[in-house]
């Protein structure tokens, strides 16, 4: 986890396994998508902020479901490789925020993917809301 | 869906696809699992069977979580083939029942599995507990 | 398979599966990035050509790798539900493609994706290289 | 990595996501195979074993194939939660082997599996061909 201007960035590892592999031998693509929704969760478990299910402070919550996915694949990876997914906040809106995620290997950009998401909460009539973003989260993750 | 002595045989189809392969050229085996997972949804439907959250007459069912597989790999199968998963119910216990898998391209048997399951509800508490086998559900695959 | 002033649409079924969604009950999203790759592979066969790797006409073909997805979440979908991939290509451009993806539940819109590709071959070398669009292919999905 | 009487044992981590977990919030069981795939391969590398396709020792080597797995489910798992797999040789036969995984959260077992898999080449003629045990490879795992 480093800090800068455009807030924290959070660093998750992932070791490539011959199973995430098509057969042209490179990472099948939806597993990037995989390691992006893992390492969203982690880099909010990084900032500070307790499990979805047991944040207090935002009754009901169950996380921040996608809105939007974006990724541009730029070099291809393989079983064996080890990759570091970066993941900062790019951009706070009123209701949604924007997630930016690096893949990286060593030097080389492996992909690049933007996840606008929304914080939601499940009322007492089990229905899934979109809330605003909460000052905390905001002041965690900065 | 076929019957005979030993009740019913449902024909669950899959077509495999590039993802489901791996750098070998060949289906990446737990994906098998998965396939019969389904193929055992499929049955209890194609026997005429509500889904699990929809059967009032098993009230709290949340289906029937496996205890135990067993699967032995014959041949190998690869994307663009087309394979049928035949499903039935090889035994009944009072507690528990296996269901076989045979999942086969054509004539030619590519792996066999044997799943045991229990058929479980959620109580008041929201826990999970098995149930003995239902004596409508047992009629209805027979 | 229909045929319009936008050339060719594919439906490509899908059943959704238990195994398919996540605690929320819904479908994990990465699945719908597979339903697409499968649904792309789906499209080319429906118009008629061959498989990749029979692809004579074009030697050493390896498929149309992706360069870019872009997907918008519109509805939520759950296991025991049918949907339908419709398939279109969308532009073409000199190296590079998109083909359009709407997954729908009937009459609703669950979420469209893009994906830029690119048409691939293997080189004697053994590595992969974009080649322009081919005549042959882009005349078939017209 | 330990060593006991019974040869190694090594342990691979799995730190279990969301979208590892179906609707009933557990572990979608064949999640577990694939953990028991990369724990494989992880527990060869651990040995101090080069990856198969650099395994010079055994020219055309392409790992080990399965044959058989049986695995019985005993607790279940959730997101958020860390797993262990500890890996080790059950029984080396002439021609295959039985590799066995533990998979533990602390001191309670989740679940236990076998593997029968064989090593494998592939010959002059592209040809998959199981191969005896070759010895140093079970040397380096004792």
């Amino acid at each position: 986890m480093t800090s800068g201007d455009g807030g924290r960035t959070a660093a998750y590892r992932v070791d490539v396994q011959f199973g995430d592999c098509d057969p042209a031998g490179i990472v099948f693509f939806p597993n990037f998508s995989r390691w992006m929704d893992a390492a969203s969760t982690f880099f909010f478990r990084s900032c500070g902020l307790p499990p979805w299910r047991e944040m207090t402070a935002l009754p009901g919550s169950v996380g921040a479901p996608l809105l939007e996915i974006h990724t541009r694949f730029v070099a291809s990876a393989t079983y064996g490789e080890t990759l570091e997914v970066q993941t900062r906040i790019e951009e706070w809106r009123a209701k949604v925020f924007v997630q930016q995620h690096r893949i990286v290997r060593g030097d080389v950009l492996i992909c690049e993917g933007r996840e606008t998401r929304a914080f939601c909460v499940r009322d007492a009539e089990g229905r899934l809301k979109a809330v605003p973003v909460p000052d905390f989260i905001r002041a965690a993750c900065s």
